[in-house]
């Protein structure tokens, strides 16, 4: 009687691990956010139950009433997957959920999976760090954006690369703080919408053009020097110079 | 005629993707680095090359003539995998082997792993963020550290966890260099050595003890609130409470 908390990686079902398929075939029941790709479910063993619990960016309340589920189920069960997109405990309140499996006395475990903050950024051909470019990145989310709050103003830096996870709704607030911050206003920015899926889209910016930028959910942002790389085209110059 | 950047992910097999593994099968040649597990090497073909490029940390000589040899080997073999530990993005020079391989015009691909920014932390219980205590993140290496330059003094942030790869040799200097940057001597620290292999070791401190902890690479070194966290450890409570 096991609940595995399981990263589904940024969401080609290429992208998940051995030990997430090998438990996607195992599972009775299978708890997953939205987001959560149609191939990747297509693992899912015949005849589990698959159980939809996503929710809309914002909205926090659902949270103790999938704690509750994940806890009767992991009762009642041998084995349960609970699916995350991208990796469980980067924002994905992996942490909370297995505090609360333990408390209750669930057995719980974790598989990682690959981030969406790293891997989304690298489909537009974007590496969040790169020699001579930046040393270092920072990771946040959009999420919890308070606009009472100037977080987004103190956590701003030159240089580092910053990936912001869920802050589409609140793209222009970011902006304005990361600048007020200190971030130059021709910072480059790119947002990639739908990262490793066929409706994936990159747009590229400045950091003073994000907020007016035509985006939607589910999309990563990142903000810096390496946003306006594209390791994608170094193909396509080196072919038209031969 | 393809080069396939491949990240292994933390050291467990069981968390290599999909895609990794189909292409460990499918290989001619594969190329890694030191600190690629037995296990994950287990699964490239019978027959096909295998060659270790590792270097010791603070070597970087060894680039230019690593990208020669994928470019040769591009040139000569169907199926090249270049494998990575963790992702081959995040600090692991991917971008620059790519953007060797592109200039040459040899066909090259990525394949993400799981980052062990991220699941090294995790596999001692820590999240790297966690609702109240952390809202972000910052990933830095501590391999290009320089004395005569104070980055680690900028980019001290007590509101953000700090993970630092490959940061043993210096992390007496790093420590020195965050304190001097705001970050409170009692803030918690881990060191997780060979995380998610059989000799994973978990050492917890505060920062002004990072510099005398007995630890060796391959460690990573997390910094602030979430490093004094431990997961794993809410099930012994609850079963000793019950």
């Amino acid at each position: 009687m096991t609940v595995h908390l399981v990263g589904a990686g940024p969401g080609d079902a290429d992208l998940l691990s051995v030990r997430a398929v090998r438990l996607l075939a195992r599972a009775d029941v299978v708890v997953h956010d939205r987001l959560i790709e149609p191939e990747v479910l297509a693992l899912v063993k015949r005849g589990a139950e698959v159980i939809d619990v996503g929710k809309v960016p914002g909205g926090s309340e659902s949270q103790p009433i999938i704690n509750d589920l994940l806890i009767a189920l992991g009762r009642s069960h041998e084995c349960v997957v609970r699916l995350k997109g991208g990796d469980p405990f980067v924002f994905g309140r992996g942490g909370e959920e297995m505090m609360a499996l333990r408390t209750a006395g669930v057995d719980c475990d974790v598989v990682p999976g690959i981030t969406s903050a790293f891997s989304g950024p690298l489909a537009a051909g974007i590496p969040v760090t790169h020699r001579a470019v930046a040393r270092g990145v920072t990771v946040v989310t959009g999420h919890t954006f308070d606009d009472d709050d100037d977080y987004f103003r103190r956590i701003a830096h030159r240089e580092l690369t910053l990936v912001i996870l869920m802050g589409v709704s609140h793209r222009a607030a970011i902006a304005k703080q990361l600048i007020e911050g200190g971030i130059a206003i021709d910072t480059p920015v790119a947002v990639i919408e739908s990262a490793w899926t066929r409706r994936q889209r990159v747009t590229r910016a400045t950091i003073d053009e994000l907020g007016a930028l035509d985006v939607a959910n589910p999309a990563i942002i990142v903000v810096g020097a390496t946003a306006a790389m594209d390791l994608r085209e170094v193909l396509s110059e080196a072919a038209a110079v031969s």
